[in-house]
Parts: C-alpha cells; sequence; structure tokens
C-alpha cells in the first residue's frame, strides 16, 4: 500500500500516522520528493481499511498494491487446488460436471432425474430443497423433506449431492451434504460464511448478480480464513442494461479469476441467461474459457417444473449435450 | 396477466393450460381473434410464475399487468403508511432523522454521539453492532457488547434506536431494539426476512446493491406477508459503471416508490457516495425530492473511527446541516 | 503519475523508460527503497497515455495523481465559470431554465410554445430540428426548415435559442444559433467536438448513457482544447439496471461536477425518466443539489407530440412549476 | 402490438384512437371483455412509437410484440447472410479474422504487421487511420496519410483492409476502403449510419458500451434502411460495474444474435479486456459460442505503440493463437 501525504503536513501528525500504520505491524519505507513525501508500507496490508486511512489528515492518497485477500490469491498459493467430492475432483485439470433440477419435488422426480444425468455422464447431482425466491408467494422447496429425498436420490445412484443452504439456522440438516451451495443472494451474507468457514464440507460459492471479482474472492476469504479451504467459486452471470436475457454470464470472469485465485471455477449457464436453448453455446463456451466444471439444471418434465422450468433440459437434450461437452472438455484439454 | 397463445394451439394443450390457470383460483376471459388467441386472467395473478407459464407449450407470450406485489402496492392500500417508533412518526407527511455513528465503539462513544445528535434534532439514533464488512480481517462489530451500550446510550438519552441484523440466529438479542436494519447485502436474504416478518418491531429495509424497486417491494412484501407491516425502506445508492463515488444515489426512487408503495421512504446519504462532503447536498435533494426521512452517519472523531470514518460527519457539522434540513423540510411542506 | 517499477528490473530497462518519460517533457523524481523503485513523474501528465506506459517491461503499476484533464478541471481554474447567451447568465450563482418542445413540428406549435414558457418565466427556448432516433422509421425532425421556425419563435419571443447539432456537416446551418447542443449519444463523437471547439457559440454537453463524469470532463476538455471555453454540462439520466424508469438521474453528478470541474450543471429531468409527472420532484431536488440550470421539455398538446410526448409537460403544469422552482432557487440561495 | 384500454374509456376518446392507428395504416382487432378492451394492431407496427400512443388518453398499456427492426430480423430473413469481402466470406457458416495494429504508425509497421497476419491465415487486416481517443491530448491517428499507408499494406499483401470512419466529412476518403467500420462510440451517430447506408461497402457495425442487442440491430436497420445490406455486427464488451477488466465481454449475444438476427457476429477480444493474455481464452470462447470471425490487434511491438499496446500481441503471439483458432473452428464446425 502506498500513501502520499499532504504537502507540508506536520511533523506531528506524521507521528500519529505513523504509530497508527506501525502498530498494524506494518513498516514504513518513506521516499522523501521535492515536494511529496510517499510513503510504501511493507507487510501484511489486508488489515488495512483504505478508505479508514485515507481521510487521516496527513493522507492526500492512498494506493493499493497487495491484493485485500490472501489465501485465495494466487500469490500465495500459485498451485491449483483441487477440491475433492467423493473421490471426484474438480480443479487443477479435473473437469466435471453437476446436473439435476432446479428443486426436489417428489422422490420420482428426482430419483428419475438423478439416474438420468448419472447415465448421462453428470459426476454430481444438484437439487434444491431450500429455494430463495424472490416471491413470497411462488414454491419455496421441501425444505427437510426435499433434503431427504435428495439422499435417498444419492443413495440410488451414488452421486455425490451438492445443494443450497440459505441459512445458519438449517445448518444442522446439511451433516450429509457432500457440496453446500452458497447461492449468488447470499454470497455477502457473512454470517453465513462464517459458519460454513467452520465446516469441512466443499462449498459452492455464486458469486452475487452484482458483485466484482474481487468482492468474490473477499467472500471466498471469509470461508477461508474460518479454516474450510474447500471452496469453489461458481459464475451465474451479472446484472448489466441489458434486457433481452435475464443475466449476461460474464465469461472473461474465468481467465481472469484463474490468474487471481487458485480456487475452482465452475460455470452455471442455466441461470444466467434463463433460456434452455442458450445453455449449449454457454457451456461450450465455459470449456473453452477454461473452466473447471458446469452446473446445468435439468428436469424431467420441464413445462410442470415448481421453479425455473423456462432454463432446464430435459434428460435427452442433457444427454445430447453431455456428448459435446465431454469431446470439448478433452479437445481443449489437447490444444492447449 | 395475459396470455397470447400460440397460433394453431390444439384443444387439448388448451385444456390443459385451463387446467393449470384455474386450478389456481382464477378465471379465463378468452378474446378470439382471426390468428390470435387472447387469454386475460382475472384474480390474484401474484402466485403465478411468469417465466414458468411462458414455457407452457400453448403459450406464445406472456404479460404481467398487475403487480407481483400486493401487500405494499399503493393500489391496495391508497393511504401513505405511517410508522410509529416510540411516539416518533415516519411517513404521511412526518419526517424524521436517525442519525449516529456507523459502529459502536466504546460506551463514550456512543453517548456522546447520542447526545450530540439528540441536541441536534435527531429523532432515531443508528449504531452498528454487528457490521457486514466485505473484508474477515476488518472490524466486525461489537455484537451483543455493543447493543448492551446502545440501549445505554438509548437509556441517556430516550432517542429510539437503529440497529442492523444480520444472522436469524441472533434475533433473540434483538428485543428492545426499536427499528430492526435489514442490510442492502440482505435485501434477498429471505429466510430473514420471513423471520422479521414474524415480530412487530418496525423493520428498516435497505434496497440491495444492484436491486430494482420491485425487487425491494417484493422483499418487503416478505416481510408484511409474514404479518409485519411496519417496513419503511431505503435508498442508499446503487452500483453503477460510475467510479469516482462509490456509489450512485438513486433520487428518482422517491417519486417512483411513493407510485408505487404506501410505505415511506428515507434516504441514506451518507452510504451512497461515501463521502462526507456529498452528505449535505444529497440531503436537501432527498427532502427536495420527497423522503420521508434521513439516515446520517456522525462520528465524535471520524479520522479514528474503527469503520466509515471517510463518510461520517461530526457533530459541529451535523449540527449546522440539521438546521438545513429542518428549514427546508418546512420550505417544500409549504410549497407542495 | 507514479510509476512503481519491477523489483529487479536493468539498468537497460530503466533508461529506455527514462528516455521516453524526459522526451514528454516531464522530471522524474526517483524513490529508491529496499526492494521497490517507485517514479513520481512531475508535469504535464495529461500526454501521458496510462495503458501504454503501463505495459513499458520496467514498470509493474501505474497511478495517475493528476487529472486527465487541465483546461475544465476545477484546479486550473478555481472559480466558477459563468456561461453568458444573449446578456443571460448560466455558473457561478446564475441559474436559468431552458424550456421547449422535443421536436419543433409547426410554426405555430413552436411559436405558441415559445410565448408560454417565456411567459412562465423559462429563459431559453429549446426545440428539436435533428433528432437523434433509435428508429430509421421515427419521425427526424424537420431540419433546416426546423432551425427557421426556431429562428421566427427566437424573433417573436426574444429567447435565446438551444437546439441539437448531431453531424458536422449541418453545423453553416447553426450560425444563427446561441447554444448549441451535444446530444448524450453524441457525447463521444470527437470529430463534432472538434468542430464546435472551434467556435465560439455556447455548447450544451449532455453526458453520455453510460459515460463516467471524468469522461464528460474529457469531452469538455475536447470543445476547450479547441478555443470554445464557453461549455455547459448536462446530466440527463444514466443507464443502470433499474427498468421502472428509462434512465436513473444522477444527482450526485452535481456536488462531484462542482467538484472536479469549474463549468455550470444543468439537469435535464424530463430525458432522465421519461415520465412527466417526476419532472417536479426531480426538478426541486437538482436545485437542492446545487445545479445552475434546467432542461425542461413542455409541449402544447403531449398527447399528440411527434416525439417524447409522454415526458412532456403542458403549458400549464410548466407555469405551476415554474412557480415552485424560482421559489426554490431563492430558498437555496439564501439557505447555503 | 397490443394496446389495453382504460377501463370505461369513452367512444369519442376510442374513436380518437382508431383514426391515428389506422391512420399509420394499421388493422385493429378488438376483444371485448367484460372489463377490459384489448385491442390488437396487426400491420407493420415498427412506424408506431410505444411511448407515444401509451400517453393517448384512451390507452392504459402497451405491449408490443413484433420488434421495432425488419431488414435485420430473422424473421424477414430466414436463412444467415454471408457478407463477400473482395472475394472473402463471412456469416452462414464462413469464418475469418481480422487482424492488425490499433493505428497506423510507419509505412514499415504496417506492411510488416500485415505480412506477418497473412502468413499466420488471418483473413483481413485492420488499422486505424482516425481514431476515436478519449483525450484530445493522445495521438488520433494519421488520418489520410495513414489510410494511404493501409492501402499499400493491401497491395503489398492483397488483404482486403478494414478500418474506422469517424465522421460523414471524411466519407470520400474511404472508396478504396473494403469494410468500414463504425465504432462503438458512433454506433447512435445516426447521421453517419445514413451516410453509409448510402454506400455498398461492407459495414463492421460496432456494439456501443452500454447499448442493447436491440439497439445494435436498430443501428443496423439505419444502414439497411439506406440500402447497405452488407452489415457485420461486432461485439466488444459492454460495461458494466466490474473494474478488473477495461470492459465484460458479453459471449451470450452471440446466440442471443443469432436467434434475433441473420447477419454475422464478430467478436473483439482486445477491446473487450485491453488484455493481452485474455485474447486467446476469449477467442476460443467466442467460436465456441458461435461467432462468425474474430478481429484481434497484433503490433509488432506492443510496448512502443502509440495506441492499446496493452492489449495487441506480438506477430508471434498471433501465429500461436491462429492455430488454435483454426483447429476450434474445425472442431467446433464437425462437433455441430
Amino acid at each position: 500500500m502506498i500513501l502520499i501525504l499532504n504537502q507540508n503536513v506536520s511533523e506531528e501528525l506524521k507521528n500519529d500516522l505513523r504509530k497508527e500504520v506501525t502498530s498494524k505491524g506494518l513498516k514504513i519505507h518513506e521516499s522523501q520528493g521535492e515536494k511529496t513525501t510517499i510513503w510504501g508500507l511493507v507487510g501484511d496490508t489486508t488489515r488495512i481499511d483504505e478508505d479508514q486511512i485515507g481521510i487521516h489528515p496527513a493522507v492526500s492518497e492512498v494506493k493499493r498494491i497487495q491484493k485485500p485477500y490472501k489465501l485465495a490469491s494466487r500469490e500465495m498459493h500459485p498451485e491449483d487446488s483441487v477440491v475433492e467430492i467423493c473421490g471426484r475432483k474438480i480443479g487443477g485439470g479435473h473437469f466435471d460436471v453437476i446436473a439435476g433440477p432446479c428443486s426436489i419435488e417428489t422422490k420420482e422426480q428426482i430419483i428419475e432425474v438423478a439416474n438420468d444425468v448419472k447415465n448421462s455422464g453428470a459426476g454430481l447431482l444438484r437439487g434444491g430443497a431450500f429455494k430463495p425466491r424472490t416471491s413470497p408467494y411462488s414454491f419455496q422447496g421441501l425444505h427437510g423433506q426435499g433434503l431427504e429425498l435428495l439422499l435417498e436420490a444419492k443413495k440410488a445412484t451414488r452421486l455425490p449431492i451438492v445443494t443450497e443452504l440459505m441459512s445458519t439456522s438449517h445448518i444442522e440438516l446439511f451433516g450429509d451434504v457432500d457440496v453446500i451451495q452458497i447461492g449468488a443472494r447470499n454470497m455477502q451474507n457473512f454470517e453465513l460464511l462464517k459458519e460454513v468457514g467452520k465446516l469441512k464440507t466443499p462449498i459452492l460459492l455464486k458469486r452475487g448478480l452484482a458483485n466484482t471479482l474481487d468482492e468474490l474472492l473477499m467472500s471466498a476469504e471469509y470461508i477461508m480464513a474460518g479454516g474450510n479451504e474447500n471452496v469453489i467459486l461458481c459464475e451465474r452471470g451479472i446484472r448489466t442494461f441489458e434486457t433481452s436475457m435475464r443475466n449476461t454470464l460474464d465469461l472473461s470472469a474465468i481467465p481472469m479469476l484463474k490468474k487471481k485465485t487458485h480456487l475452482p471455477i465452475v460455470i452455471d449457464p442455466s441461470h444466467a441467461a434463463g433460456l434452455r436453448w442458450m445453455v449449449e453455446p454457454l457451456s461450450l463456451a465455459a470449456i473453452a474459457a477454461g473452466a473447471d466444471g458446469l452446473m446445468i439444471e435439468v428436469h424431467n418434465n420441464p413445462e410442470k417444473a415448481l421453479c425455473d422450468g423456462a432454463q432446464s433440459l430435459t434428460p435427452a437434450d442433457f444427454d445430447a449435450l453431455m456428448k459435446k461437452i465431454q469431446k470439448s472438455v478433452e479437445f481443449f484439454r489437447e490444444l492447449r
């Protein structure tokens, strides 16, 4: 972090600032010019709040050089992280597909879809028991009963399961869940992040609709700082001015995150556009851009789905897509 | 809600759609043209998911006419709502100012600021005990101890208190809080909204950084559907491409919300821009646009604040601003 | 501008960089630390392209301190600029209202509206002869004939006129125009900016729908660098994710621009929201925030307007609004 | 277009509305319900302005069904358009790469780069003679002299050339240019669009930084309505809240545009992120998503480029990338 001091700052103010900075364990490297005094702060500046130090009466400008996250940063951990889930791997060259319905509706539904996606080659099963819905009048999920049905589908197919946790008060129900999803709307629900940071379960952390990549990594840092380093990042579309799709999938997030962090990155093309016919081109583009995995909604009867049918593939469509996904993964593995 | 059916749709599909629609208690008013069949759905269409019905094979287009919220809508409740807090009123012509520090730091600090803002004419005291911070390494608030200090300040000044609730698991600590704030990052933490919907305590619901006004009202609807109709809306800046301020304060939200809803609207100019010298012009503009209140950060020593000092006014600045606020409120009351 | 050099950079590369920097007339102030070498560049850094110098192999980071504009900056010109138009003044404490129809349609229309807005107290008359329309099939304005009608209205009322120039090829038609408007969609039509920079006519420069305030000032700088310092800035709403209004009026732009520049700032509440019932609250809020003027659409028969009727006030509505505007301007002049 | 009339609207108002609608050559299909009267307008509704008709006192709501563009729409022209440039084809299964420097600097530079990109397999040469720069103090291009150098490079390599036109006043200089580029900042410079609509030269139309896909197609419609149907669309990144890249490349624009229009779509990954190391993953992702071509910046000495060096590839990097591009195009041609 670089502090540019005000011209003609008094020694008293400089001393006060020096005390504040060194009290946080940082060293100061002063560069004294004719007019400008510049301080380079050396040490762990993640503990310094730029806005706060910027209003010290001795300070004219603050420029952060170091990233505000550590555990999530590529600098601290140059090798790709690989997250293991019941023997399956995501990251560091390992690619996998998470598939299943938006919400768990009945035992028949979830088991049928689970069998279908497994046969097509999906590595993990998704299904929502607690559903974040914009309207209080929309279907909110089957809650505990939904989790039980999902566990039955896991037993029937041996697919590890991925499902969303919306509140710290439900956490004890998630003991047998293989990957806990933190949804986009809860990306900055910091109390929830702290709680899942205490677990060992892998966390699929979705980027918020209007959150920067650095904020996504700060939320990952919350989980990792608590001791849980099994974090998978997920880009699912951001909010822009464009109205012809639900959200704008930010595929440049993939190479940028690969530069910033060692954590694996999964893309959710189903939620991004909200349109099933877009899932294929966006899935293939995600692979081409270097994604470590995909998360795709599949429903055995999309027209009658209780949630997000418009973006769900039928099992037959998913099967056709999986063949293209597998070929593409292989193609790009060789190309690079 | 209007459904435009596909041309040449079969009777079988139409019957299936008819069953689905009438099962939700809606009546169909069919308009049969040469080529196009249009259905007007009459009844409570808040229970219908546009995206879902839109993929029924009989449907070509869906157009929503009715708003997706009811309790929060101006149509259902033409009179302005007035929220009462320990005898003070916000809404329906009643204007008030909530002031205090970003976070509660010490007993001396909160009581000193509380006395100062009371003497300047603030009607409610704000102070954060649980702080949502982007970085896990930033100060997170004094938690329970902070709430106790805030209650002491309340006792000392008799100002009702406003403080943020971040998790359902802390809710029992908030029994003596007069207004519970739901922060921008939790605007769509639906489990939290459901919980505060069960209380009678007034709720200050902040608009999310990238949430539309309709989404804000849907979140208010969550609280009201639970039985708590004491909701105050708060605009605090939205995320845009502009980089010279932290966020872009959306003052047109005031007249637009006044049209859409009967709930009171408070503006937070401190968080919007993140710059203390902008608080005055934005406060006066908010009053001119019709706001029912303001929420302003005040700190007795902004340079040493543990949080958001850059946007906090000193008590002296706040005192000068309050005089202008009071004159402006009076001026616009007469002008309209 | 500050350059942070790469660690262990060779003397050869440093010399190459030194030559590049000094060839632009800048002095280097070097601060040599244990690990980091920092160069402060002193002089007119507006001629340096940050992105370009940032890829020099000796450079690790570039931080701009100085603004990339000079003539438009408050630093270079601490006093408010006042733009004079036929004896009327805008800026530096002088407030005025520009009013009139979106487009000039007939002689009767423009003269009737001109008389109406003059009687209500408007200081300048607006009217479009060349209309930027999203669709090629929409009414495009009366062009040269429209300008003639506008000049007749000027003769009839002695109101100075404001009208939009869309192309360098029309510029000779604008000789008698008092204020030339550059529309939002042409804010970065740099060839047009250069041409109006050669004139002496005052320019009303509208902010682009997705342009930052610094970009707006860079476009003003284009005009001023050509020799025309009579620039009035205009904020007319920016593009965000919000869908209930056409655009989001950014009123915090007023205090921020006042800080950055000495140029006057006018607000256009009609185009911002696109809704006539919003013009009043947004106009009053703009005055409260410190605007130097307003630009308001008025039409004698909004329902039959060929363009933008939805946002136009009737002359009677405008008359009522002008009374409130005048009182508000006076009130805030005394308050500050 | 559907008009929902106000309840209890008078016959007089209905007649007035009927006259307005039928005067534009549209037929009305009335659906009379118990409470609601709905009019379906049949015919060419591109000539109707939604906002304008929406304020007619008889109208409660307007819903557009038909697209506001015709010539550009897929409905009117179900087959993919193929644009031919000196024997090379883009669109309808034909893929090509446009490469070259941001700006033409010297004869040696442009001829060297032209030979390099030709040898690597590029089909067209790009180079800017007129440069749209945010700052008036940045290099603005060599203008007429630059065009001459570009034509020499064309002669030397026989590559067709692509270069940007910024003003109608330069148009006569562009007679030998093979593809005229309309830059992002001029996407809604409607006078320029009208002028290039009179030519036969293929137009590369770049999407504005904050323009929707429908607005891009309306701008294409301007060109096509003038008689020039040789339009190639180009996505080059949109402006969002994300700050770690210059712009956010919207790759979902590719499948969405393919649905809406028959025109070819080219992606510019160089300008999107502004970072050379992102060009490869974004290029491959664009191919995977179905792009008809790429536009890539190549410079023989990026560190000394007068413009956009940070995003330019060296000829060697470009050569390596072209091999991957060619393999990927082939792979996806077979996969689909």
